[in-house]
């Protein structure tokens, strides 16, 4: 893994995406599947290139299902701050921070040190078996 | 349209999927494209429904964007609160109560009332625009 500083560190780069494991308090499962090509809206993509988009969005999701099994998947493509296509991966657990709030929302409850020293140590085998499936396809 | 009470009013309704316009405080341009079969996460739908899926939120996306001309849209599938399959399509401003944070984030600014109604008198056609577009695929 390529760190790059307080954005997250690279787990996946493909000809036309990459997927990034980001740094964000509280969730220790929070990837990005970043669009390579300048795009500002998942519509600008061509309908070939929003399958494949979200082709790599579902093969990260179900990584993060296989090995963590979250209580909930969070998608999301904002880009209000960023106006670059990146869809953000998060797992989400009943007793995290935010939930059953979105992550943007208010905190509900205090850290889970434990569980997220729990899920940080599975993300490891996650990774790779999301590189593994990744690389098997043309993303 | 079918107005469905605090949820909002059904815009369009397919085989497999529904368009709502969400009824949300601040955000007149808010729809939901809700999947008809039960689903939890979006990767528990197959390639080909996952794909059908993300067609018809790319469709509202593009009615929203050229009836309005958004300065971001939104697109999220969250569901901790609702485990059942939806996107959330936003159409967002620069000056809106929330942006550049997300809807579910503090509040920045005080609403527009003005901006609110222009927007909102602008639904019907984009609306009118989406359901022909959507009639014309196999949602």
């Amino acid at each position: 893994m390529l760190c790059e500083g307080p954005g997250g560190c690279l787990v996946f780069e493909g000809a036309k995406l990459r997927v990034i494991h980001a740094e964000e308090a509280g969730f220790p499962a929070f990837y990005r599947v970043v669009w390579r090509d300048h795009a500002a809206e998942f519509s600008d993509l061509d309908a070939a290139n929003r399958t494949l988009c979200m082709e790599a969005v579902a093969v990260v999701e179900q990584c993060v299902r296989e090995h963590l099994k979250p209580t909930k998947i969070n998608l999301a493509a904002l880009g209000n701050m960023v106006a670059h296509l990146h869809w953000h991966v998060i797992a989400r657990f009943a007793d995290d921070s935010h939930f059953p709030g979105s992550v943007w929302a208010p905190v509900q409850r205090e850290r889970n040190a434990a569980q997220e020293a729990d899920i940080a140590a599975r993300l490891p085998a996650l990774e790779a078996a999301m590189i593994e499936r990744l690389g098997n396809r043309s993303f």
